[in-house]
């Protein structure tokens, strides 16, 4: 393990979250909020913790190797949480640093679940920096820094393959930076186009700021008690459409970008994905009919709905907690699949889903003729076993989490409904559950040891898995290694 | 696909049934009950069926392969239930078919799931009928047929792989048909004993007799509505161990039985199964404490449920519906594991779950050190690719059946804890779940759609899902296989 290298890029990372603090702070300056205090303390902090690890550290050898990369990223995404949760604290809007943990870790893992019960309350400085977090973490906190930090190591790819959502991670272009930087100028360009979408529609620049960057991150922190639910069905319709498109694999966007439409029109992963969402869309209007009057009403609730869930963005235009249980069972069930693989969505990704599928099938194809050849094609390739293996063991253990995680919230009695659907929730990064963790209700009454373990679900379930356990496990420390 | 050796096959298997229902005949007869007639009606109705597809189909060519294996057994197995539910509609104790059906079903495959309201009522010869199809249905149908029946082919081991639970199956001895013959004299012997243990208790003849097949079949339908809660605790804790016993992989059995003691003490998969259970008894144990007087009576409850509910068998000492949310949800996971390979429990099975943690453990050590091989080694000897692949499909293909089973039991308005837990109770062959399917509840709410959809839960989940899923795959019955 070179561990000059690793401390001395999480310093960087700390060192960026510096910056990002400085525009909280002038949101809190334009309004004059008492908050702007807690964000220069913090940054303080920051620059403090940060430049020691950098200017200390001169690592003599500046190779990264996988293990190093999770380490990286595990480390950076802890201590990034840790600092973000600072200014609620020390505003005191947030007493508790637990709580201000959760909300920050909620927010750059862009779950988008809230310890606060009263959102309305908050200053304006600490919702847009809520908010920003999850603009930031959505992309991933370590591609911002390779697009931002100049000399980034160009062995970084795996850094960008520990954080990237998915089962494979290619590079755009041959150099990881020019990447990073491809991802955000798509990433900016969507976000601004929904900001100016919801100003003509009415909505304030504040709050249109703050959904859109809550969008792109596929986050869901608002800044209303309903969510959505006030703003005018033309918001609603714009936020639920612009959802759908953050979920979609960035990649896709790049290859439009560079007028190579076919692959594009061919991916098997999003047309699954709009299969998916097409097909709960009409299970839960037939469903949820009599409870609307309009069918105007009923076709954008579900809509909504579905693509806030599937996108695991977690925003909501109703208490979808009093919707009858089938259609409850399929938006768990959305929770589950999550949006595409390299897109700003958490679950376990579409293209796994479809591979899941693929699997099954030539698997019993292979029961009835034993000598035919397992083959699995996917977006026009031939899958290796590698990827195959993979996606099984990241079930395993994506069962596995959920399973633990599910287990120890139980230690509070408010059911299994609940509290299954908040491991869900948490481990998924949507944000809203089931029971008094729906859209209606918050985190807030879970103990501390139940709000620790969400927190960490919500690392686990961001980075898939694999960064965290490494990080805990022994193994990655040891001086074999 | 050679059709008249399948049909035949299958009309052997009705054949045995008719044989099988000789058994609660001769009960009614013995209480002089009017059922007698339904169980005569029946034994014609088979004999009819089965001597017709015996007599009537000569194929020349005697050979099964693997996709005839499957298809026998799903065909075996919808027969044997279609016909075994005649006599609770034709003697009018269950009037609608489809609810007999649900229970036959839940009788043969070992689940213990009901739709009676008033257990107490039924009929002796009925009551003894339920629980036989415990006993057969526990070690396989076909391995009875096998075991009983003079000309069963030799290459049936297409049949038993089918048929018998886990990820592998091996001969004991190199003939098939001794093999069966050796696993039926194990269980009678472990079935007597169990009897004679509860009759010194003090136990009635038919209700020891009805609870040692119970339990023997691991399926838990009793004579009391309050299951085995009315015994002594000396009863509850003979049936308590004979559970646990019978969950355990009957190789095991027969290596003691050749005084093979050492592979037996090195089971990885016997380990494994007591450390779950052991673990699960005292994390229950403490959390139950604050509802029981007396610490004799917390470990009686939480032993026996644990028991019960890993084996999946059902039986309940208890309302455990009614314990704390932690202790409940460590009984689902309990239904999901199961019991081991090669036992007559149902669920996953100990040995895919300890396969599945080695496969992490390996995936995570490769991603510490990307050019290390990665091996999984499993009593005693690596395990194959093939097989560990085998195990990730499973996981797949399990947790999309429960996932299709919960949402299509949503349709009825009873909850997400009773709609998920009664997937998961017949989909791993349990019997009672958690709300209104929990222990002191029943099945009989339940929709005909939702109740025909538990019954081929039920099913799929004790074949072990491939051989009903490959029956109802059209590539299965096309020409070109």
């Amino acid at each position: 393990m070179n561990h000059k290298m690793v401390f001395r890029t999480v310093g960087k990372i700390v060192l960026a979250e510096a910056a990002m603090l400085l525009l909280p702070t002038f949101v809190s300056l334009l309004y004059g909020e008492n908050c702007i205090w807690s964000f220069l303390i913090t940054i303080a902090v920051a620059l403090v913790i940060g430049g020691a690890l950098v200017l200390g550290l001169r690592p003599k050898d500046k190779v990264i190797y996988a293990k190093e990369g999770f380490v990286i990223v595990a480390l950076a995404w802890l201590s990034l949480s840790l600092i973000g949760a600072l200014p609620f604290t020390i505003s005191g809007e947030i007493p508790s640093y637990i709580d201000a943990v959760f909300e920050t870790v909620s927010g750059f893992t862009t779950t988008g679940a809230s310890i606060l019960t009263d959102v309305e309350s908050m200053s304006y400085g600490l919702l847009f920096w809520r908010s920003f977090t999850h603009w930031v973490g959505g992309m991933g906190v370590l591609v911002f820094a390779m697009a931002i930090i100049p000399d980034f190591s160009d062995r970084s790819i795996h850094i960008l393959r520990a954080e990237v959502p998915g089962p494979t991670v290619g590079k755009l272009v041959p150099r990881m930076k020019d990447t990073a930087k491809i991802l955000y100028l798509i990433y900016i360009v969507m976000t601004v186009t929904e900001i100016i979408l919801l100003l003509c529609g009415g909505m304030p620049l504040f709050d249109s700021v703050v959904h859109s960057m809550g969008t792109a991150g596929t986050g869901g922190f608002g800044v209303k008690a309903d969510s959505i639910g006030g703003y005018s069905p033309y918001l609603q319709w714009v936020i639920g459409i612009f959802m759908l498109l953050f979920g979609i694999n960035f990649n896709l966007y790049y290859l439009l970008l560079i007028r190579q439409f076919k692959p594009v029109f061919k991916s098997g992963e999003l047309w699954a994905y709009i299969g998916i969402a097409t097909a709960a869309v009409i299970l839960i209007c037939v469903n949820i009919w009599p409870l609307y009057e309009e069918f105007s009403e009923v076709l954008r609730q579900s809509f909504f709905q579905v693509s806030s869930i599937l996108t695991t963005t977690g925003y909501s235009t109703t208490d979808f907690n009093q919707w009858p249980d089938f259609s409850k069972a399929i938006l768990l069930l959305l929770m589950c699949i999550g949006g595409c693989a390299g897109s700003t969505a958490g679950g376990i990704k579409v293209s796994r889903v479809v591979m899941i599928f693929k699997q099954i099938g030539s698997e019993l194809q292979h029961m009835l003729h034993p000598r035919s050849v397992k083959v699995v094609h996917f977006e026009g390739k031939k899958v290796d076993q590698q990827t195959l293996h993979g996606v099984g063991v990241y079930l395993m253990i994506y069962v596995l989490c959920l399973a633990a995680v599910t287990l120890v919230v139980s230690l509070d009695p408010f059911g299994l409904e609940t509290n299954l659907s908040a491991a869900m929730a948490c481990f998924n990064n949507i944000g809203p559950g089931l029971g008094i963790v729906g859209p209606a209700g918050s985190y807030a009454a879970y103990s501390d040891l139940s709000k620790a373990t969400l927190t960490f679900a919500m690392l686990f379930g961001r980075l898939e898995i694999f960064p965290m356990l490494l990080f805990f496990s022994p193994a990655t420390w040891s001086k074999k290694g």
